[in-house]
């Protein structure tokens, strides 16, 4: 660009500002700013549809755990004597030409939660972990940038996850709370925002005290008193029309029982409606000529995370890429008019693509043994301590669940194969016994907190083993400190570009669509 | 894209390219390729000045752990109650104005080696680990962007890293070889390169077969027969002058007597030559009208990372940004014609910030007890088995070095403190028994391969429960398979924006310096 070019750009610029079209700079530098490139191709224009996609623990390790599996799927294994060298397969996002990089941090922790992580998303605000949308005082309340588009703009409001409604990461798009488990006022701000669509798991205020102990209204009940539709089976959620002001709660036989979440991925039946299927219905509902934001949570990511269940983080992510997918075909036929975001709220688990026992090889085929999530297993174990079952009986179980192999039954090698060694059959043997204790007599010693966390012993090994014969390790079962990865497509794309802290994301929104 | 639009676009390129002053488009799209925003502010010129800073191992976690750290140090421990919150204070090139994201899976691995990747950054293509600059079958050879910019341009080549010369990533930037461990092939490559100016640790070509065995000539001769100012006093290094073609070697009084390499960070003293020192000396010898290409690498925060050495890790990516630092100040004065890249080569030790047994908090500032890095403790532990020392006095050395405390030595809470609890003293002690047993008889098991490596058993340890205890943690001693971050600032610096992969980097500096 010849400074001629330049100074007519500026003149345009300062125009603009002075219109009030044009590209308005942050008048707050927020910690870790970096500045998108000095010249953006965006035309000042204000996307009228709006997509946000949180993959909750979602940072770049997951993303390319996800595409080695998926290269590994498509191509093989990798065998460098075969010329089967790495060639990873995309998720549908990784495709988008904008990419950027966020800081994740909270007022709390360099290992925040996606209560204040969210909160920053959503209102350009740090805060203790654990809040929504309130001050580190809690008691000064943020506005969101939904209420502002709905505000100011007119724009219908979807909030989409694969958890439940009233999560934090979803609730911190509609609710302002001095703790994430507050979750019957969560669940009365919902009803009293006017939003227009909500999907997702079931409600956690039914379980709550307001509910259950002072006999409240639930929650689904005072939104039908207030005008909503509120659906929970699937030929209802399938008959939503376009502009019905409505909830979609999953279906009870499609649920997953212990958490009212949708179940993992890895677990779900083709028939059962997916995050994908409730956001092609979000934006089926929400599509109007005022325009929308849309926030999609691929919340499970998160919780595999935690549990340090690999093959269920990545068959998540998979979900989530798909549920991204319907947002890209909704591009195709308003690229003009679009803008859709996808990034993570922090990372969890501590995934590593490399494990100490394997140096510099990785094995992810293996990961494919894996045929359903620890939870699913979980009850397996259930039944195992009431039954009593043998451990002998239980490692059939393992064989037919997770692929691996007690010595003896094949001739396989063990490297790189699924061929327990006697120091693993030993760890999983220990987690077996501790998982046949009945939960309250359980004691953890220090080392076994680090092995176990708050997970069933049995399980949590059995992913461990797993994973790290796949070549993959978690450090934590807690979020970590490493940033996340920012991808967007459409109106203003090229403001996410550069390495910048959560709270610039709402900077960035706030810009591109001239709220105050 | 139809066939129509692409037939336009490319002689729309090729104009642009006659005239020299368009945005031009990579031919070859690599895999993972993202493009930069679709409007680059680069005005077409070819940066007279460039700088490629490679922090070996270095990626989001080194950095945003150093940022965490430095900010601890900065504002003290973070403490919700006494509204310190974290505040990350930035290395000097996180300043940027653009960020990417890169991939460095290489043809043998997604946990890729340095001799690949730097293959990668250098000529634009993948190759096997350990391979450098020649391709998967070890028959043809890459020209690298160093050789093409001596060669087209005229520009001065420097090449300066924290360890030996003849390792793998200053090697790839000089030389073609099959293994990245035939030393003494790589310093004849580099005498023949004509290249202008290298500074670094001694030549491991010194000690190869040829030298030792067969009689050949040192490098270092070589060179000097070839017209070469070698030098390896601080005095003669200080004295270089602009213009002069040399070879800076780290004198033996700062040498890190194991390797050959600068010392860690964390053990040199004062006035010994930093990565920094060398980096300024390269730019007053190189700097010339033609112009120059440096590359610098800040090596030992790779060699931190292998050992899960996190304090050194830490310092030695403080020192790399310092470096920095001296191509900033020169870019401040030719803001016109520089740019500067700083990147890393993959990911060492999958350190994460956050550790099982500390959930979400972490405890940074409990790095600051560790006075010297692994390989000078080390030492000592050489003198203990060779001395008999006992563990109740190596663990003196212990607290001086670590800050580790044995319990009863305090009634410090162990709760983010630096007391020992019961669990890690028996973990200390298993090490120290195994570490005083000659290396010769010390056989590892399958578990013990995971808790120390290739590493002298006592120190690992010790860096691991510092590290622990600081909150943050490690699962291999190799590589891992996270992407890196790339910065850039300068002419042509927008194109580095996106997620891409690391043979992109190569086509971007070939398409702004328009070399064929």
């Amino acid at each position: 660009m010849n400074k001629t070019v330049k100074r007519i750009l500026g003149s345009m610029l300062a125009l603009a500002i002075v219109l009030g079209t044009g590209y308005t700079v942050n008048s707050q530098i927020k910690p870790q700013e970096v500045k998108a490139a000095s010249s953006s191709s965006w035309n000042g224009k204000t996307p009228k549809y709006i997509f946000m996609f949180i993959g909750d623990g979602m940072s770049f390790p997951q993303i390319q755990a996800a595409q080695y599996y998926k290269g590994v799927q498509a191509h093989g294994a990798i065998d460098v004597k075969k010329g089967n060298y790495p060639n990873p397969e995309k998720l549908s996002f990784m495709n988008f030409p904008v990419a950027g990089t966020v800081t994740t941090y909270d007022s709390t922790s360099v290992c925040p939660d996606s209560a204040s992580t969210a909160t920053s998303l959503s209102t350009g605000k740090k805060t203790l972990s654990s809040v929504i949308n309130m001050d580190e005082t809690k008691t000064k309340t943020y506005e969101t940038i939904t209420e502002k588009l709905k505000k100011q703009l007119g724009y219908k409001i979807g909030i989409v996850s694969s958890v439940n409604i009233d999560h934090a990461t979803p609730g911190a798009y509609y609710a302002h709370v001095p703790s994430r488990g507050d979750y019957y006022n969560m669940g009365l701000q919902l009803v009293d925002s006017n939003f227009d669509f909500f999907a997702g798991g079931k409600f956690l205020s039914d379980d709550s005290k307001e509910v259950k102990e002072q006999g409240k209204t639930k929650v689904g009940e005072l939104a039908k008193a207030k005008g909503y539709k509120v659906v929970n089976t699937k030929a209802d959620i399938e008959a939503l029309k376009n502009g019905e002001k409505a909830i979609a709660v999953c279906p009870d036989d499609e649920v997953e029982k212990e958490s009212g979440a949708l179940k993992y991925s890895i677990d779900r039946t083709g028939d059962e409606l997916s995050l994908a299927d409730y956001t092609k219905k979000a934006i089926d509902v929400l599509n109007n000529d005022k325009g929308f934001f849309m926030m999609v949570e691929g919340g499970k990511i998160d919780w595999a995370g935690h549990a340090n269940d690999a093959g269920s983080n990545i068959n998540d992510t998979q979900a989530f890429s798909d549920s991204v997918q319907q947002a890209i075909n909704f591009y195709n036929a308003h690229p003009d008019e679009t803008l859709i975001l996808v990034t993570g709220d922090h990372e969890t688990g501590g995934l590593t693509i490399g494990f100490a026992g394997t140096n510099y090889d990785t094995y992810l085929q293996n990961l494919s043994n894996q045929k359903e999530s620890y939870t699913s297993f979980d009850r397996k174990i259930a039944e195992y301590r009431e039954k009593k079952t043998s451990f002998d009986d239980a490692m059939k179980d393992v064989e037919k669940s997770f692929g691996l192999k007690r010595a003896g039954s094949s001739g396989e090698s063990t490297k790189g194969g699924m061929v327990l060694t006697q120091a693993e059959e030993a760890r999983i043997k220990a987690a077996y016994d501790k998982s046949m204790l009945p939960k309250e007599s359980r004691k953890l010693d220090e080392n076994e907190n680090v092995l176990y966390g708050t997970y069933e012993p049995f399980s949590v090994t059995l992913t461990h083993i797993l994973n790290n014969k796949s070549g993959i390790s978690f450090s934590s079962y807690s979020h970590t400190g490493l940033p996340v990865a920012m991808m967007a497509k459409g109106v203003g794309q090229d403001l996410f570009s550069g390495y910048y802290d959560n709270t610039n994301v709402f900077d960035k929104l706030k810009s591109i669509t001239k709220i105050q």
